[in-house]
């Protein structure tokens, strides 16, 4: 198989932090010999999109800057010594675009943590175009069988709750609180988790997001806003009323980070995923160290997690909401976003 | 073999909390059909004594209370359900006295964690007398080769320590920071992570301290005291700067812990041990999410914890500094404690 | 609560090795100070009890013998130790009746391999009797929500293959081989796989069985008696054809056990569970240890693991088809047994 | 810094499976992009070296072949893509020449499972000439503080025992059992154990043996030449008797794999090293089962392992008995290798 690749494309274009995106034409990049070529179909737009833009964040980004990070696609290219991914697969660019593979972090597995990772739409190009680079050994794997446009979300979104329910280490028939289930991260977590076999405790409120929690599996829904006293709310809802086995925190502030530290069973542990800029995380030393109680950072997953949390999906487990509009309003996507007015996923057709 | 046992026995006794303790004879107290009566010969003195004599932790005691949970003597008369431990073995009162045995953090070997606990010299009276009953199944086995003496503070000390470099999850060949390596606790942490194969960092301060730690082998010691930056300084003494794969917090405050978050290796453990009054830990969230930072409370060591502690006292490898005074004298040592005169620990000798 | 307890019973007494077991009146034995004394109203047969009954075992039982080791009642006495099981509260009768609960075994929450265990209805009387006694720490706790006609072969059967899929490491989305899945064992194992989000290869013969595994939730399943290359079939239903994460082998008998050596993942766990008289495991030495496979025997689960066997059950995903019969016919039970004759299992009802 | 490269080099190459080693010139090869060249100062002899110019192996090697696996020695030259390891850093070609870095078990950090992997010596070039090819980010990252004579064994010899304890899952603390510790390999392996904190029960015959093992720091020497009862020997040198909680199986021959299963501590691990050809592990189902004991098969370490072993050397820990001959002597060696008549590893210096 191959594919005709033109020498120029469509891509959004930050040319100034703090500014805003111009959708205009650019040049395709041509791989190098340990990477790949994928012409985007869909891309995912997330929440780190806006503070690379914003550049609100502890790390600088590259200016002029293609941002995106949940870019679907096709191989259309790769380089001399890539021979494990066939051009017309499917793959995606997920938000570590590449990494040294030799450090003492990569050869454990644990990538994500490299000291000289490439992150996609940040310190390299990333999704907002059609026509994106990858290193072979990192872009994601996607099944043919595979929707484009229903997996974008799923190769940071997905993973990131994936990875968070994994490292909380809960096991089948054991409970997770799921802090903010009824937000877009949260609807894929409580799915995630009913695909894993664990017991999920649905954490946030309105009588609309307990409906949707229940049906996507939820044991319990606990509502912040009417619940009298939610760290008791919480442990009457697990087995002798010990507390769940864990929590997976979306959203790290302050008050639900200290309810979670009270509720949690002795021996659980608190998975804190989202990155609020300058928020800090406090817990009572007594009851920590009394109740053994351990509480965890978790970034995105690994190349194994990536595959695992698309493997979840493609059996037809995980199902986000998402909208699509084209690549060319992605301007639009962010002022929403600002504006605190998205529910669930935006999806960027990059035809559009 | 088979022991005459008096009816009434010398004993400090705490009457009133937030009072002084008295020696006076109170009667020997009967084993149940579970239990055994060790005639304690030495007592350590810990910290967590002179919390149970002021009454300042968030758990009440018993009153009249005597107090004590590094007890070390000899089993002379046991209930009818006991056959595993035999009248004139060596064996141990510790922290926890007794537990349910059949809770769900009894029966995964997490019986600190029992809802119900037995504490010794808190909720039950504990080794500060010349006998004092414990829970067959949970009395602290003691070869006989051990020294009662030498012995007393591993059961409490020597325990909580080894359990918390169990708990950071370091190998044999991994760096572990030890925060406070110059005290009483540290000291034996020192030698217990060199038995277990660990790197040792000590951080503490002062030259005296340094000497102690490197004659006990510390691997490099970072001194608070003269460090520029410390948390450079403990990076550097560790390969690639990447800083050590565990830290362990004996004195649990916020400024050490929030270097320790900074220093700590990514996807590393920081331990906590150690309960100072209404202290918090406190961590930027930024970088325990994308470093994956754990953190971790750690109690008192289990059963298996204990058994594994004593064995490697046993096999000569700790050596904890302390001086023997008569039981008499315990107000005096809790004089000094609380006038924080005391390095090293005391252990009474409960004839005198 | 109270009971009357009367002060004969009946029960199945084998008086000798290798005898018949006889339907007669005995005394109601009394607990100890540590025990139970539940009125079993159900109780599973199964085929350890045949064993027992014949003496073909390297371990010699008590005579004369009640049998038994699934019973499911209520408690109606305690001895004077016991105060976290109440008085009309539902509990079981399980293979492990007692253990030390001291030695280095019991704690670690290995107890069933405490080296000196009370094993129901082999060297203690058992369930094959109205009233039965068992240690309190170690009944089986049911919730009151559960059938006891149905639960009884949990208590065994249940168990053994829940802790066998706990002991083969396999997480939620990967694939176990379970070998026999279509027999009484099979069944249960097909639906504990499922409920921990396992994807389950089933391997028995016909197509009667093809079709329970399906519905029981297996995602492929082989033929033994007409698959032309049993370990490319199977290696063909994994992702990539690297083979199953995990092999259950509910049989073990030495051809099933050398495919599995062959199909199973590289790094993968094959699980032995079952005890054919006799029977060697065999496995090649380069394949075992240039594929790094894992080969494990797995006996009953410990109480922590009866605790979740049990509670998958009160949620409903487990069913076991059974058939009920009165404790006065055991031995025509054990007579199809021996005559190979039984499919699923049969529960003895005490009233009868 | 920059190396003149020749373009023609002495080499031992193999041109005939069953055939001898020739000393001859050959071309100095190229690196591509991702690859590296070290100059091979000194290369150990590995015993599958001998199986590669037998070809008496299950896997063939590629004709015309230069073997070698254990080869240390200075990068000279480095492909374009290749930015972590330096012109004159010191280097190591190792057994796992390469591989594919993005498959299920190499992103699981088990690379040397990968199904396509470059095997040194074997299935590419290796370690018997003057300048070597390896894939930057598989070879030995070797300390400039090491001596490159005394390190060649590490790279094959050292990691695999290293490996083999850590597969063991053995703890501080814990005891290991090493059948065969009096030979090359076990002499290694006792040294690790010893820098783990392990206790180690050497097992080996005569005298001599004894000799060194208690030097290297064997707890216990079993000799199988003269003990009565080997199995209860090993066994007596446990805690209360219940055996090692590991085994370590230098040599799988029938007899030791069958006494280790039954000495091994119930729930303990028996780890196969080594090779031979047509071997089998026979062990009975009844023990396995009832006693839940864990078989395993360990190959060379991944990339981290390889890292730590080396570290462990670095500290001066792990000193193996070495010969040095020219490298053109290397046929001699496969002969005494051939009759059985080396003790200790033998290295070769290719500047002769």
């Amino acid at each position: 198989m191959s594919f005709q690749i033109p020498t120029e494309q469509w891509a959004q274009v930050l040319e100034k932090t703090g500014g805003t995106v111009v959708h205009k034409k650019i040049p395709v990049p041509k791989p190098g010999p340990d990477e790949v070529l994928i012409n985007i179909k869909y891309s995912g737009v997330c929440h780190t999109d806006l503070h690379a833009v914003k550049g609100d964040w502890p790390l600088a980004t590259k200016i002029p800057l293609v941002g995106g990070h949940e870019g679907a696609g096709v191989v259309v290219a790769r380089g001399e010594l890539v021979n494990d991914i066939q051009i017309g697969d499917y793959a995606g660019i997920k938000w570590l675009n590449g990494s040294c593979l030799s450090c003492s972090f990569c050869r454990t597995a644990n990538e994500p943590l490299c000291p000289k990772p490439d992150l996609s739409g940040y310190t390299v190009d990333g999704s907002f175009q059609q026509y994106a680079i990858g290193k072979a050994a990192h872009v994601a794997r996607i099944p043919k069988e595979c929707d484009l446009e229903a997996i974008a979300p799923i190769l940071c979104a997905g993973l990131t709750v994936y990875k968070g329910l994994k490292e909380s280490g809960a096991r089948p028939g054991e409970f997770v609180a799921i802090v903010g289930a009824g937000g877009g991260l949260g609807s894929m977590a409580l799915q995630y988790a009913r695909a894993m076999g664990l017991h999920a405790i649905a954490i946030d409120g309105g009588a609309e997001k307990e409906k949707m929690c229940k049906e996507l599996g939820a044991t319990t829904y606990v509502d912040f806003t009417t619940s009298k006293n939610l760290v008791e709310d919480v442990k009457k809802a697990t087995p002798e009323g010990y507390g769940p086995h864990a929590v997976l925190l979306l959203a790290v502030t302050e008050k639900p980070f200290q309810q979670a530290s009270e509720y949690v069973r002795s021996h659980g542990t608190i998975v804190c995923v989202g990155l609020p800029a300058n928020a800090f995380l406090k817990a009572p030393v007594f009851d920590t160290v009394t109740r053994m109680i351990n509480i965890k950072g978790s970034y995105v997953g690994n190349r194994q997690d990536t595959a695992e949390a698309i493997d979840f999906f493609r059996r037809g487990l995980i199902k986000a909401p998402y909208k699509v509009v084209g690549l060319s309003k992605l301007q639009e996507v962010f002022d929403l976003m600002e504006a605190g007015k998205i529910a669930g996923r935006y999806v960027v057709d990059t035809s559009q």
